[in-house]
């Protein structure tokens, strides 16, 4: 683990998101795609995508990927090439000279809207060559009106193919795309962000992480915990007392059950004061389906 | 706001994580600190942050920071100095010749632990110079343990004069920290991510963008929307026609009326179908105190 954390982030070229010549090449590690505003013939995808998951994502910033993402775990693993990144600037197939994506809301209101034509002719490049299956490959829209994302969402996406992530601004996107395209919305809370970046950023973290051969044993058993439903338990380390307050004496014992008891116990204890929702819903599956 | 995306990425100088030379300075926008080990007395604070509300961020990866901060309206409230923003890596307080940050949990299991010894020092820097009153400036800890974030508690926290986030990694901190400090545990919801700098950005962004002048009217119609508790209704704009899909006709009518009663239903609409959780919280609060 340690030296994952002295990895340098690996950020992309920035473009410059108002010219024409930014629809050239980008490269990502050992990836790289020309983003061409021309879609591929559907059977010529290009064969170095072929079985690694990959994440198209739509945004005014593509700079600001991989971001975090390049550190770490996950950013070792895009390196190794488990996964793939492609971030698809939307500015080169703005409309006019100034390369406009957004417009003023039909019927009036504040701020701006971003264009069908233009979100749809990023949209077609990012799916060239892709399977219109959306079960395997999603196209997915970050919006507080979508689906709360779980890890149960992350496991799926986890399984599919790949996926297109498309980054609002402003008052959001004209709502015919996601007709159009059958996008998924999905959101990161009840709370409004000044785009979707951060969130599209909290979805591929979550995603990626639960790529094969991505997690070592690091994460591991805060996964399971987390698989069962339960809020994590308390941990401790070195040093065992530290500012007159000692680690539980149950941790020290060396006495394996006891151990696996208490964290148990205070798992559940911890769900069901903080997260009486979630404790709810563990109880009615657990009824419905016995396991799981 | 067509300006603001044409903003280049504001980025810090990456530090050298491993060495102690990372104490040093640290500078983003107008803002420089010095991040010594050594707490300063309280009562020498720096004035530049007089009346700035401030965040500092205690992470393993300081120059994952401003990220996708600093771009549009949050990078350019950044660059005016409307917020400020304080990464504190926390590299520099690990023990021994290798700076270690973590150690094995106690009682066993696989993963590390965030040291209770190395956070408290780190956080004691943080805090120096700042209030004790943990209401006007919450010590937070990105966590799934955590209350989940939501619009209130963005408007809380931006109401504070700043405050204090820490980024977990691996299992998690020692309990013990989070006791000491009183530390509010936010979560982003029921998944698991690699790290919490992630989560600290996204809660980053939900909160600057309510400080007084950060927002123009862009998104401000957005706001007012979530605020009165239900999913935005449909944007539409330009052109009319796109893919044989029209606007709805309502829109396009000019009666304002009409189209502030459609976009109210359509809100209610799709607040009853996809969140049925929202709709009923929202329907006991209308019960219970008449308005907001």
């Amino acid at each position: 683990m340690g030296n994952a954390m002295t990895d340098k982030p690996k950020r992309p070229e920035p473009d410059t998101p108002t010219s024409p010549k930014a629809r050239g090449m980008k490269s990502h590690g050992k990836i790289a795609v020309s983003a061409s505003i021309k879609p591929r013939a559907l059977m010529t995808d290009t064969p170095r995508y072929a079985g690694v998951w990959t994440a198209k994502v739509i945004t005014l910033f593509p700079s600001a990927f991989p971001g975090v993402l390049g550190e770490s775990l996950t950013g070792r693993a895009l390196k190794d090439g488990l996964w793939a990144l492609e971030p698809i600037d939307l500015r080169p197939f703005g409309e006019g000279r100034h390369r406009n994506v957004d417009d003023t809301p039909a019927g009036g209101g504040a701020g701006m809207v971003l264009r069908a034509d233009v979100l749809g002719q990023a949209i077609d490049t990012a799916q060239s060559g892709v399977t219109r299956d959306r079960a395997k490959w999603p196209i997915l829209y970050m919006s507080p009106r979508g689906r709360p994302l779980d890890q149960a969402m992350a496991r799926r996406f986890a399984a599919c193919d790949g996926m297109t992530i498309l980054c609002g601004r402003f008052e959001g996107v004209d709502e015919r795309v996601l007709e159009e395209y059958e996008v998924e919305e999905v959101s990161l809370g009840d709370f409004v962000l000044t785009g979707g970046e951060i969130a599209a950023q909290a979805l591929l973290d979550a995603t990626v992480r639960l790529l094969p051969g991505v997690l070592g044993n690091e994460a591991s058993t805060e996964e399971e915990s987390f698989s069962a439903g339960l809020l994590e338990h308390p941990q401790y380390t070195r040093p065992a007392t530290w500012r007159g307050r000692p680690i539980p004496e149950v941790l020290m014992s060396g006495h394996h059950g006891k151990i696996a008891d208490w964290r148990r116990e205070k798992s559940e204890q911890l769900t069901r004061e903080r997260r009486p929702d979630l404790w709810e819903s563990l109880r009615r599956n657990r009824d419905e389906d016995g396991a799981d």
